[in-house]
């Protein structure tokens, strides 16, 4: 049991010797999605804006959450108009809303994709501002947020995304046709109800992409660069949400790696496998915090060009009238490319990965890490339905620029890269990622 | 790794099905005690009201506090007659100042009397009111806090409290010669500083005694009865800080028993280890964000007897004024009696812990594991030069009922054991911890 322990004992010249820790208050459990009301009436709320997308709002969990506010006494004003996979133009849908009902609170019944939305509508209702203002730069001015925005309760159905617990909400800017996001700690949500049995309606391929997307935040987390590589920040306030790798987020990505070893498989196939639905709810709350508290890396920035360039891929389990590369499988398909370059840097921490995940690296040296980590990422991704690499979802050879240059502008994920992701590193690692059996 | 899977599946009939993670923003590391002037006037702090005691505004560290607050604009008043073993008496003193002052945030730099007499004072000046209104019942009313305190940033200089994280306050109640306590989320600080550097001139016996108390906060959580045993709150804001043992706590368990398992000996034996003193810091850290979701049980439901009835000893490493049994100390002399006794309801916890601490399982079965527990405890008590038991600090037998007597009230804590603690059982329990060796 002596894992990670001299990771960060030596502090680089001009880099952080603290990081911070941040989380949301979070309840779990099954059946908790009935404390709402009570919990959105002791943060003050009177008149609540609830968020779902229409999917959502057809299930039993839409009217139990709904009554519960109503019970409370609350005034409820509904949005069900997220867009999967959110643009800015959606956005401003949503701002219009919430700046019209003039909420004192928010609550999200939803993927990632209406959590996200939520914030969003949060923080442009609160601090009314041009759009570009609070965006990443360079896309957007990077400009932070004034002050702190309403209370939100956030409610995933999903055991993916882990948006209930971090500061950052991820949108396509349209004009850009490229992913960006916006990160801050006022858009971290004030609690979280996860509640396992949303997740008992979810189809099997949605419990595979989105889990898998679970453990790629947590792996990514895990080998990202050590906080103690990190330049220090000019003030303790502009340390960034992605801190790099730290003793905190390795607490919760570890058990979350572990959890996803033994119940992805079970959860994917089956269900009516409540334990391991429930499990799978459980390590993505976990790898919520550990990655909202250190940040992922490549595979996730390189997710945002292979999500955006699809063409034709329709995958099974998910709606059919456009084509969709999930965000988890977009995120999977890069890992085991990724993860074979960057094992050089830490080769122990890759097998210690590997080995909570369920793989034998006895006998394995500094040298296999890569390869162990790899195989066994290329295994779960079988036994889960994944397509076989990036081909699998319909690129070649020729789109390997146009992936790279998609990429390449995502600095904020592929700084907190262990190893340098320049654009020759990284036209090799999607040529790597092409197939992988 | 297939600890801990079963532990949670079955809810008891009207016992809770959900658990509530609660954490204060914390940063951990080297030197980030300078960080403090800035997170205060972030938090809006203009006046700030410093808590420290006479021993700690000795210490560099205090200076450079001061220095920080001042430096970022801040008007300090300070205050540091803090007792040791704070009484409601000791309290009160402080709430005096704090009303005098009026400041609109708090700052608390020492062990857990002074962040503890910090968050009476914020509390007492913020919603004035009789002392035992807050007071836990049966000793006080058990009244919740009307509404949030002021902004309070707690930075501890002991590795062992865990009051940086907790929203719990102990003290003399004089009247009744007896610990009590306030417990309540609105007292959890709003940040907590955690800086290692510290601990490095921390005498050994400090060292030993607080990471004693760490760790049974970590084996206390663990082994305490499980959420899904306890019963269902009337209302979800009612749901107890000491909710049991649930699989956030465990995971800050685990790692602050396997780092104490690693560290503890060559942090007591060598004040020049950086390496483990800074893990000692981090464990109390971790167990501290534990026992605040979880709760402990009997070993510190006893230790306020063994505290508060002691005669004449005196530790090295202490001041000698007055007889004195250090916190850690009093918690850990009962531990290895209390851990052979509820070993029977959950023999495979009991197993693991020891085996996060570093013992040999190996071979070992249900029937043997407190007694392979205990046996682990002992030899690190032995190890880190603790007394042979309650024998070893001035108790015999005719103290048993005594201290049984003063134990009892403590229904908070003994209410969170996994077993029944009746009066015959707690006599047993002290009889058993006269000595050890």
């Amino acid at each position: 049991m002596g894992f990670g322990c001299c990771h960060y004992q030596s502090v680089g010249e001009g880099c952080d010797s603290a990081f911070t820790m941040d989380a949301s208050r979070v309840t779990f459990g099954r059946g908790c999605l009935s404390e709402v009301g009570e919990r959105a009436r002791a943060l003050g709320m009177r008149r609540v804006a609830l968020f779902s997308d229409a999917g959502v709002a057809r299930l039993p969990h839409f009217e139990k959450v709904r009554a519960s506010l109503l019970a409370a006494g609350l005034e409820v004003g509904v949005f069900t108009d997220v867009r999967v996979e959110p643009t800015d133009r959606s956005f401003l849908e949503a701002v219009r809303f919430a700046a019209d009902l003039r909420p004192d609170g928010y609550v999200s019944l939803g993927g990632g994709s209406v959590i996200d939305t939520c914030k969003a509508a949060n923080l442009y209702a609160t601090w009314p501002s041009d759009f570009l203002t609070y965006v990443n730069a360079p896309v957007g001015e990077g400009r932070p947020v004034p002050g702190p925005l309403k209370p939100h309760i956030a409610c995933p159905t999903t055991s993916g995304t882990g948006s209930e617990v971090t500061g950052i909400t991820i949108f396509d800017l349209l004009s850009l046709g490229a992913k960006t996001g916006i990160a801050s700690h006022a858009l971290r949500p004030t609690e979280a109800l996860v509640d396992p049995d949303c997740t008992a309606t979810l189809p099997g391929e949605v419990v595979a992409a989105s889990g898998l997307d679970v453990l790629s935040h947590a792996l990514e987390s895990y080998t990202a660069r050590p906080y103690v590589r990190r330049p220090a920040p000019p003030r303790p306030s502009l340390r960034p949400m992605s801190q790099g790798a730290n003793p905190w987020s390795d607490l919760g990505c570890r058990e979350a790696l572990r959890l996803m070893g033994l119940y992805l498989e079970r959860g994917v196939k089956d269900a009516g496998d409540h334990e391991a639905r429930e499990q799978l709810m459980w390590a993505a709350t976990l790898a919520g915090i550990a990655f909202g508290n250190a940040g992922v890396h490549a595979p996730h920035g390189m997710a945002y060009a292979v999500a955006g360039l699809v063409r034709e891929f329709r995958p099974t389990g998910y709606p059919q009238d456009e084509p969709l590369v999930p965000h988890g499988m977009a995120v999977i398909l890069n890992a085991p490319s990724v993860f074979r370059y960057t094992a050089e840097e830490s080769p122990e921490r890759h097998l210690e990965a590997a080995t909570w995940l369920g793989a034998d690296a006895r006998g394995a040296g500094p040298k296999d890490a890569g390869e162990v980590l790899a195989d066994k990422l290329i295994r779960i991704m079988r036994a889960v339905g994944m397509p076989n690499g990036l081909g699998g979802v319909g690129y070649t050879e020729a789109d390997v620029a146009a992936l790279t240059e998609g990429a390449f502008p995502q600095q904020r994920l592929l700084q907190n890269a262990p190893r340098e992701m320049s654009r020759p590193v990284l036209s090799g690692l999607f040529q790597q990622a092409l197939g992988y059996w």
